[in-house]
């Protein structure tokens, strides 16, 4: 059936999607869908339309990466006995130990759509090319953490290797941009590189999880040893890991760490300081840039900084306590062949110096510290939302580290405890889950075929854990010192955990999709889902001109959109600018419920009038300032001419939204929207290609 | 703390052991207790002291066998789609498909008390022996499925390889037993061998899974060619799966197949047919004495036997419809080494001939009859409790057979939609879920070190299939025809889901342990739990001699006991008969809601006078018939004497319980049960040493 065409973004489509298809939600035993139904918003829910009874205040959502249901067994036998439980883990959703609380358990499924990786397992035509773009036509049942972020950021399933952004790389608005709308403050915490995929689908809209900075993953050092650090040095390291059009260079709206500024969440903790070392159009470090914009910056290895931390109006915290990805609690603890394995017996794990938690910076502090910023933000009136990620127990599963990936889920139950001495489960909705299952198996012997590692549990038991998913055999296995330390251990796509304690947490009950718990953030929160909602998250959108200059122009209100298009005609209405249009990444990046600026002075210099079209290019709605006069216009006595839409009282040019000219939902720019994200894929697609032949960094 | 001694086996050590170490359930955090504790029943619990607040009619629990969250979701890809639904399985416990019904989901940990597969792994004292027994003082993270059935049959954790024993060997009766203590209907139905450990769980107790019948795992044909079947076959077969003292020819309670005719379920379907073929004590197969026994019997191939089956008064049903384990739904596809799996491409599974769905007769077909006999018979005005097993999941994950397993879960699935159909979920409570997980992992790619499939899903995607758990290399893996047919894959130790619907559904969600399912299916339908309850299902026992010639007895009313022992004595005091007493499972089976036969008349053929005194083992009630005269006593006109506890009125020698002699629980065998038990470990533990060196069949 080749309803394709008919079924391109609109909410119209997305409704005929549930008429023509229904979704698996409505009735059971249902074939599963394609990718032409499921990637649009929301079409993955398996329980669409069932809402929790209960509004929270506030909810925070702990991410175990990689935390499957052999992690989390494992973890328990080494750190308190194979009957043992953990202090806070084990405490979201369970009933008993939630006295008069709302709880919930189940299990979700983390599929995604499309897979970069691997041409062997996808659809050919016959001439045996791959059909269309390699994010197109194929579900694949094993989601990197990009994929699986996007789905409960955003409600919309997409490809492995996308952040935020849907299989034809159209943004979509995550949790953060839509509590930040809704006047609710925000929090995002990781062990992770802060610009890794599970932060940043808090952070921003990229078509490759690899663009960490506008000069992709450079390290901001001296590379190429002339003593000066500037973009040559860049370039020595190997620019390239962002699509060319998302680059704010070429008219896109920026790396992720440079959106992670745009974005402003109040709190925001993890790793990755070295990439903020990177250069802006400017020619500043993003340090600079963030630090000009107002943030409280607390840099690598600075624990007294961010001990120090407190709330202080409009000054969003940025603590990146370590360069890359934090240290791990324990060391590191390398899985070997069975002989080898037998042979060393069973082993303790060992606290790592480097571990921030020695000096009281464990994720549990940047939970607690998380907590207190949010809690004395003015902004929690309205509640809050705060992601927490142990993000290394992924990491570790990769590289085959037992004592990683448990000393990595020790870090997260303490996080789930401290922040349950600080909140209170009658207006906080706890949420406890994973955004995929791992490799560690645990089993009665050591394995002839995999790695393995004999771990001497709390209670004097033994547990056997086996890591055999590597794609390659690895070089380093028999050497102690260094095991599979480089990864290379895969994803495992399994069903898996998730629990909930509080408002709405029944929600997570039975059997779930990851797109799922998007709804039951946003619900329990009071958030927009359907697009026609978050639609009209816009319909307060303005464009102002900074003075009666009309140059220089202040962009509020399109809350609604992760993108903006401009274009400014001259009186002859020839357009002498516009935004770039090439991909749905290019444009101006909303400032989300901020200012966005857009300085036109190189354009608006004669004296003449000029016409102004702001679009929101998710919302389509549209604001329009015709017939203003330059810098030195006459008319007016150097008062800006405003639009018909305008206030008249004003000496600034100014405008507010359009009524949207199409089908009461997409606005006038909507065609071109589809049109644009067509070529978008090829360009994509082109990106995709090499850079996620190992999915090692999800 | 050697507080071994004092928490031998009674209601008081319970308590005890309560108080000194906590249950888990009570407080968070626990650190995990030792098998010193875990082994009491009950005492693995994680939710203890939470009930249900409702009571349900009926249960019907469940099992896949090895089916893990990895297993379902397997399943689910390759046949409804990846974003699909299984039209049973994923509705149990969803709460939009369930309205107005109670539901949960959650995980549990299915973790066991002892192996003796791997030395390695046990503690040794200083000389390198292993200390104690093989089964004591060792938690095992990974389950086989008869410790993993006892937990749930029994609510005791025990070691890997018992059946409804406790890690000391003592029986721990089980849910049928409840169920027909209670006046109701039972049912027991399963895709393996009925004498496999799961369905064995609910027949028997027996320290080792593989003794299937008198003569272990000989299959009845005239193994040494001499035209004649007889015991001589058996030896040649090889006898010797079973404890020596466990069998009825060393005065033992009897192999798990002939536990199954005394246990007498109303409802027995499976396989396993040809161990039936064994002899018993009287030299009669199995199927005989059965059918003497008033079973109606149905045997291997004898599909429309199996369909003519109906309700008869007390003629319950064993319908054994093939020889071994029932033939899964799909064919074989083995998996194969890295290259080789890339080479062979994605696979459709094909549906094997032999699969008696073909026929009219596959686990959801046994579902649907089992349910219409269990209707039909007057004890379910008292309710009913069936279990049913899709067992295969496991085999064929055992031989990587990726197909084979999926067949099997489809298998489950079916029966799942079957029972949905049959009963009311108002009334009645079905739990799904597995005894453990195991070995199949969902990978993005064929990994390098295990073996793979990929398999063509329903939804055009592609499942890609890992098994690298195996303790030995297969030297048939890279052949398409054999793979690993012959097992050797293994079990794995994650937590995994459990799911319910129905009255008391809510008792699973979070998370829980295997041994709380026993208390969930328990407390639905009212049946004793505790210890001391159980034991007062003893209390209306009474012997009574069949006739006035006072040789053969009448034993009932020992509802709370699954062993018996005796002691017969002269007018002298001296014993003149007694029960073996080797092990705790020497002695005389109960047939539980029944009526036991024991023949003394080649032990009372004298007209003095005899005293006969019976005890229940588990209960310790006793009961006691004093100075009764034997055949032609002359004392009452040939009438027996009467013991001081029976009735006067009759001329038979006959007797209720006593009272129990000791601290208010154990009776006056108490010392002696402990003493045995203890010995019986050393037994035990000698005969598990080489049966269990691969859990192949578990």
């Amino acid at each position: 059936m080749n309803t394709r065409k008919a079924l391109k973004g609109t909410v119209a489509a997305i409704i005929a999607s549930a008429t023509l298809f229904g979704f698996a939600g409505l009735a059971n035993a249902a074939d599963g869908q394609g990718v032409e139904q499921l990637k649009e918003h929301g079409a993955a829910q398996r329980i669409a339309g069932v809402y929790g009874n209960t509004k929270a205040d506030n909810v925070i959502l702990f991410i175990g990466d990689g935390m499957g249901d052999s992690e989390i067994t494992v973890a328990r036998n080494y750190l308190h006995g194979v009957n043992g439980s953990f202090d806070g883990l084990d405490k979201i959703g369970q009933p008993n130990l939630n006295k008069g609380v709302e709880t919930g358990t189940g299990q979700y499924t983390t599929f995604s759509l499309g897979n970069s990786s691997n041409d062997s397992l996808m659809a050919k035509d016959k001439n045996g090319q791959l059909t269309g773009s390699k994010t197109a036509g194929v579900i694949t049942p094993v989601t990197d953490s990009s994929a699986s972020g996007s789905s409960w950021a955003t409600g919309t399933k997409t490809y492995n290797n996308a952040v935020d952004v849907d299989v034809e790389g159209n943004p979509q608005l995550n949790l953060i941009e839509l509590a930040k709308a809704a006047g609710k403050a925000t929090g995002n915490v990781t062990t992770a590189e802060i610009q890794d995929a599970t932060p940043a689908v808090l952070e921003s809209h990229s078509s490759e999880r690899a663009c960490y900075g506008p000069q992709g993953k450079w390290d901001g050092s001296d590379k190429n040893g002339d003593g000066v650090v500037d973009l040559k040095d860049a370039e020595a390291a190997g620019i390239g890991s962002c699509l060319a059009p998302q680059l704010k260079a070429n008219g896109g709206i920026g790396s992720i760490s440079e959106q992670l500024i745009d974005t402003r969440a109040d709190v925001t903790i993890g790793g990755g300081a070295k990439y903020f070392n990177q250069l802006n159009q400017s020619g500043e470090t993003l340090w600079q840039q963030a630090a000009n914009e107002g943030f409280q910056t607390v840099k690598s290895g600075d624990v007294d900084g961010f001990k120090a931390l407190s709330y202080q109006e409009n000054k969003p915290v940025l603590a990146l306590l370590g360069d890359g990805n934090l240290p791990t609690q324990f060391q590191n603890t390398p899985a070997l062949a069975q002989k080898e394995t037998e042979a060393r017996g069973p082993v303790d794990c060992k606290v790592s110096p480097d571990w921030l938690g020695n000096k009281g910076a464990s994720l549990a502090d940047f939970t607690d510290k998380a907590i207190d910023l949010l809690k004395a933000n003015p902004k929690s009136k309205n509640g809050f939302f705060l992601q927490v990620e142990g993000a290394s127990i992924d990491k570790q599963d990769h590289a085959a580290n037992a004592c990683g990936q448990i000393g990595e889920t020790d870090d997260l139950d303490k996080a789930i405890s401290a922040a349950l001495n600080k909140v209170d489960l009658s207006n906080t909705l706890v949420i406890v889950t994973a955004d995929h299952a791992h490799t560690s198996q645990i089993v009665s012997e050591p394995p002839a075929y995999a790695l393995s590692t004999i771990l001497k549990n709390r209670d004097g038991s033994q547990t056997v854990i086996s890591y055999g998913t590597a794609t390659a055999n690895d070089p380093d296995a028999e050497n102690p010192e260094v095991g599979y330390n480089d990864g290379g251990m895969e994803h495992t796509g399994t069903q898996l955990r998730i629990a909930a304690s509080g408002p709405g947490a029944s929600r997570v009950d039975g059997l779930t999709d990851q797109t799922d718990n998007f709804y039951t953030i946003a619900h329990a929160l009071g958030l927009a889902t359907e697009k026609a909602d978050q639609d009209k998250l816009s319909d307060g959108a303005s464009v102002t001109a900074k003075d009666n200059k009309n140059q220089v122009f202040d962009i509020a209100g399109f809350n609604g959109d992760a993108v903006l298009r401009y274009e400014l005609k001259d009186k002859d209405g020839k357009v002498v600018s516009a935004s770039d249009a090439t991909t749905p990444l290019s444009g101006l990046r909303v400032k989300t419920a901020g200012v966005t600026t857009l300085d036109l002075s190189k354009f608006i210099n004669s004296d003449a009038k000029y016409s102004l079209t702001v679009t929101g290019q998710q919302s389509g709605k549209t604001v329009e300032i015709k017939d203003f006069a330059g810098p030195n216009g006459t008319e007016g006595n150097g008062a800006a001419q405003v639009g018909p839409n305008a206030s008249n009282d004003k000496p600034v040019a100014s405008g507010k939204v359009n009524a949207p000219k199409q089908n009461g939902v997409l606005g006038k720019t909507g065609a071109t929207v589809l049109g644009v994200a067509l070529l978008a894929m090829a360009l994509v697609a082109g990106g995709l290609a090499i850079k996620f032949a190992k999915s090692r960094n999800a």
